[in-house]
């Protein structure tokens, strides 16, 4: 039984048909949908030679014993955001499931190395606003007392939650086993932005996760009657926070791969007869070099109090939350973009914007790679979010040749 | 019993205890506490040889027959915002108290020309959100089927507050005739705006009230997620409305005395990961030039364009509101600005971005002029709204003298 990208295809389209509405993917993690998309999920291995059990965090383990312990990872999550698209996520899973059944066939069930397979549970977040939940236990960068109270929209607990699911969050630390005797970890994911259709290339390696600073930042000036006070008498709390809302991008157009993003802006009193007193607008910075990303929020803050200083304002900070840049392995890219090569021609090299497990993994200290597959519009998290099927079948196909050649890195090694 | 401009203090100090709360001044149109204030007026006039009555809108009018029908309007308002200043609109009606005094005084009750104090019915507008409302109905400009239905936050009619005040929307046009005989009106003001204190002058002749276009603008982009789309393949609507709240100033600097402000700016979806899809914003814009200001406007529908095609963004339009310029009367403004020049030795003529009772007033063709009294940090609406009083002492004694110039012009013509 060799490899069949099409099955991949049509195995995405059931789990679709089984998990999905007419507003999109429903496999919200924790949820019985999500739990249904598992089930299927599991029947799909049952005919093969391997162990399967779930670690201490929820995640989901399929293990092909090879003739060294040494393993390959293969990757992704089976949950989505409510209402998402029919690929984020399953899409790797699927196909780290069509190369698993290859090795247990080109190798009798037993291959040179041990491949295992993961379905990391809660990558989203969309429920409790807790990201790659299952895969930061394993990567012991877990925050489990920030994270047990938080809450969703119905004020249900993370922690009962995960409970209901059988998962017990104090023993997250446990999670942290499965790392023992991993060699590499391969991810396949969508892009979820338009640069490889903007190029026309089906495929891209992806060189890491871009780090990310995220910050609240408000101008204070002073609120006063739009109709009798003369412009060169305002201290505009909007002006200044317009000027930085166009500086952010110059600041980021000065790297290749940097972004800079206000996603947020809102005035106080914020009404048509008043100049803006007040300010509060949010940045979103990544890099996937650290240094360029602190010397872009450093720019930031500069322009920041310059503009304040400017409109007669002044500016604070606050930090919302941030991560450092996840580099993936030098060989693994090397390895990677052989693969891709070798079945769509070229090979460009991204960084990842968005973040995924594959980050959390890496910061274990487990060589990493992923592999991007083109997304039509660069629209993910929506039911139209989409990729054309000769992609999606040369994706496969090449993480396939990913895997293989892993596995020898991991037989030299 | 001269002109006594300490006596308009000691009387606006009893108003403030009697209708006022330690958040401010209380008397809100049509509620009890602006009746108390409107009963203690009227008591404060018992001793005049003076006619009272209230026409058909809910104005207070108080007639000292002269040998003249021939008469000089004075007014202003006794109501105020919630929570307001101890001057706004008061000031006004108890400096024309006391010129009305000095007038039945030096002439033995009857004065050359009729002199008639007006108390304007809801010039604020605070609870139903319709300003200059009995001035309005005089003015014959008034909008009753509009008006009519407008509900306060507690869902109250407009036409039934009125009712219960003794005030029948449907007679408003009956108003009209109070115009019959009106040869002058002029009104005192505190600027409510900086001009006057930052040039350390207590008083301005009023030029007339600005015209007004304001409008609603919404800028339509592409919302995409901050860390996977590239700089360069943004829709950021954002960014389209920023170089928009940049740009209404440089259109307004290239006039003396226009303002045009953006009060309000909202991001859709708002979220710190998300490039902005939608931008919703609100542009306010006045001068007293009716050109200037259609000019203005164009300026800003071009610029707003220009920045929607830089973006690739679309841009909407649609009127909140608009108001004409209206000029005040040159003779009285020529009058006015003698007034304060031998008051106060300098007068500055300053156009009123604020709306008055005056410009309607000014709209039924009646001969106008106004006058501002300097504002400390240009604040009003608020408690700590406040004027020097040997500054409102000034504008007592220049208004009783303009009241005397305006008699006598009245008798001229």
């Amino acid at each position: 039984m060799s490899l069949n990208p099409k099955r991949t295809i049509q195995e995405l389209k059931e789990l679709r048909e089984l998990t999905g509405d007419s507003n999109g993917a429903q496999r919200l993690a924790w949820s019985d949908t999500w739990l249904k998309a598992r089930a299927w999920f599991e029947a799909k291995t049952s005919a093969l030679p391997v162990e399967r059990h779930f670690d201490a965090a929820g995640n989901s383990w399929v293990t092909l014993h090879g003739e060294s312990s040494k393993a390959l990872l293969l990757g992704s999550h089976l949950d989505s955001v409510p209402n998402g698209g029919w690929l984020d996520g399953c899409l790797g899973e699927l196909t780290g499931l069509e190369i698993l059944r290859r090795f247990a066939d080109e190798f009798n069930g037993r291959p040179p190395v041990t491949i295992r397979l993961v379905d990391w549970a809660d990558e989203e977040g969309a429920r409790f606003g807790r990201s790659l939940l299952g895969s930061s236990a394993f990567a012991g960068t877990e925050s489990i007392e920030a994270d047990r109270a938080r809450t969703d929209r119905d004020g249900i607990r993370l922690d009962a939650a995960l409970r209901r699911c059988g998962v017990v969050i104090d023993r997250f630390p446990e999670a942290r086993k499965e790392q023992n005797d991993a060699a590499a970890y391969l991810e396949l994911h969508i892009e979820q932005g338009p640069v490889l259709e903007s190029l026309g290339l089906p495929l891209s390696v992806v060189l890491g996760t871009k780090g990310v600073e995220r910050h609240a930042i408000t101008f204070y000036g002073q609120e006063a009657h739009s109709g009798s006070t003369p412009m060169n008498a305002r201290r505009d709390a909007l002006a200044a926070a317009a000027k930085l809302a166009l500086e952010i991008r110059t600041i980021a157009r000065r790297h290749p791969d940097a972004v800079c993003t206000m996603g947020s802006l809102k005035t106080f009193p914020g009404i048509v007869t008043a100049v803006v007193g007040r300010c509060e607008a949010t940045l979103d910075q990544r890099d996937l070099d650290a240094a360029i990303l602190s010397g872009m929020f450093l720019e930031a803050q500069e322009a920041s109090e310059r503009f304040a200083a400017e409109e007669g304002c002044r500016v604070e900070w606050s930090k919302i939350w941030n991560i450092e840049p996840v580099p993936f392995h030098a060989d693994l890219i090397e390895l990677c973009e052989q693969s891709v090569r070798e079945t769509a021609g070229t090979a460009l090299r991204l960084p990842s914007g968005p973040l995924h497990d594959a980050a959390e993994v890496a910061r274990a200290g487990i060589p990493t790679v992923m592999m991007f597959v083109q997304s039509l519009r660069g629209i993910s998290h929506n039911k139209i979010e989409d990729t054309r099927e000769e992609h999606l079948e040369l994706a496969v196909s090449a993480m396939d040749r990913l895997a293989s050649k892993a596995v020898e890195w991991i037989s030299r090694s």
